[in-house]
């Protein structure tokens, strides 16, 4: 039997689009063991809506390393989820990454972190919160010829995220369909340097002028049609303190990057505002998660 | 009387259009004092096309100054160049930030160097091969909102740029013309992860997959038409032991990264190539400058 922990992501990070993200001290228990028939066994986030046979998606996850070991055993699974669903926090991911990293490690550690990533960026599609989730972090990503690089950097321990999580969901693939197929030259030269200087910033530690490195023109401005008070939240939250703020992965939730001393005043006020469209909403006041996937 | 040197530079840096750079070992010295007249002497490169009157890309540099100064005097600039001209290696942003810091220091230091460097970008019109000629090292810079935002990271000791550059010119402008004006949403955040791996690497000083990271959608694809050899050489000097190799600038000159050991053989590569294309051309061998504009 192995149990892990799986933290949520903040994926695209302002303009860092399927590249960059930041783990986040909110975590998914998941405990992986053989047994005589396929079982999944849920509590907490997504408990009601969540499939309970093989098609659970940490279940295929972990099916996926007992295809590479040639194993053919039922797996009995029990999942304690804290990360809500479809929310921009990389519950997917996270369901992914512990379903492999946990089978990975039941099974005799048959494949090594990169051959993880590598099945891990497949399923899900895009490497930024899976790399993330298996690793920790602040990290920045990309495929070349189905390789998967990354580069981690550490977060400053000091900083919190906060998260305010509407209740509504988003499908990932729905907000995908809202993006362009293409951009002008300056708006990809502008999320370019963006992107770089984000990354700049988290390696040299010095959040100096993040907000206007997290500014973004390849896909927040597209996204906001689906959330509304979103832009009034990312225009309001640097007046009041906030080192940047984004929307997370492809929303609906959206994170600010503050200090302690901020961090409710700034989720109060999140809060607030979508609920002035109408929105019901919470927040979360997070740390980053330093080491990603890890056994318990 | 203040005499600088001013360091050579390659921008564009891979897939870091108009925002990475990295400052050379190859310098042009420029000698400024009060005169009675106005009066300009060049030795070196670009002797025989450089006006020798107040057009001159230094006088108008340090007129800048003056204004600035409310100085009514006439200079007179000596200038010895080794930069050539118009090939990508940053002639005219060597011109601009020596012209502006030896005037400055001559008239007693009146701006800073964030006021130099905003004023060198606007008369270059993009940031990346100013700011690295006056501050040194690798950067990363930006313009938002009229205002300059950069980076700066050591380059490794023992990094060697091998230069080649061919005997033809190329000016900024008509390699400008060539690059489209819209990019496919892909292709975006292709150069958005790559410029950003870019970073990532020269922050960890790892040159590990440096090659990859390096690979450019945004404009070597169009400005290859203008540069026989250019991609022959790209894809061959990876194989010949380079880190990674790209066009300098807007060219014409090609540039790549290796240790000192493997710079004559692949400076050698890359003359050939050109040979072979019908274009003479030379190369160098240089290693970065860490400091920038430095008085003399």
């Amino acid at each position: 039997m192995v149990k892990v922990q799986v933290p949520a992501t903040t994926a695209n990070f302002g303009p860092g689009f399927d590249c960059l993200g930041a783990s986040l001290g909110l975590y998914n228990q998941i405990q992986i063991e053989f047994s005589t028939k396929p079982e999944v066994i849920v509590t907490g986030e997504g408990a009601s809506e969540i499939p309970l046979d093989e098609t659970n998606l940490v279940y295929q996850a972990a099916s996926r390393i007992l295809e590479k070991g040639n194993i053919k055993k039922p797996l009995k699974i029990t999942l304690n989820n804290n990360i809500p669903l479809a929310r921009g926090l990389g519950s997917s991911a996270a369901c992914i990454a512990g379903g492999l990293v946990a089978t990975n490690h039941l099974t005799g550690d048959i494949l090594d972190n990169s051959e993880l990533i590598k099945i891990a960026t497949e399923m899900e599609g895009h490497p930024d919160n899976v790399v993330t989730a298996i690793v920790g972090g602040f990290c920045l990503s990309m495929v070349y010829e189905n390789k998967v690089y990354y580069k981690k950097f550490p977060v400053p321990f000091w900083l919190r995220f906060v998260v305010c999580i509407p209740e509504f969901e988003l499908k990932t693939e729905d907000t995908r369909k809202i993006l362009p197929e293409t951009v002008s030259f300056q708006d990809a030269i502008y999320n370019t340097s963006h992107t770089a200087m984000v990354v700049a910033a988290m390696a040299q530690g010095d959040l100096t002028d993040m907000s206007i490195f997290c500014q973004d023109r390849l896909h927040q401005p597209f996204r906001s049609k689906l959330i509304p008070g979103m832009e009034k939240i990312l225009d309001s939250v640097i007046d009041k303190g906030a080192f940047a703020g984004f929307l997370s992965g492809s929303g609906p939730t959206v994170v600010c990057l503050t200090v302690r001393e901020r961090a409710d005043m700034l989720g109060q006020h999140m809060v607030d505002v979508f609920s002035s469209e109408g929105i019901k909403s919470h927040y979360k006041v997070l740390s980053s998660d330093s080491e990603g996937v890890g056994f318990l």
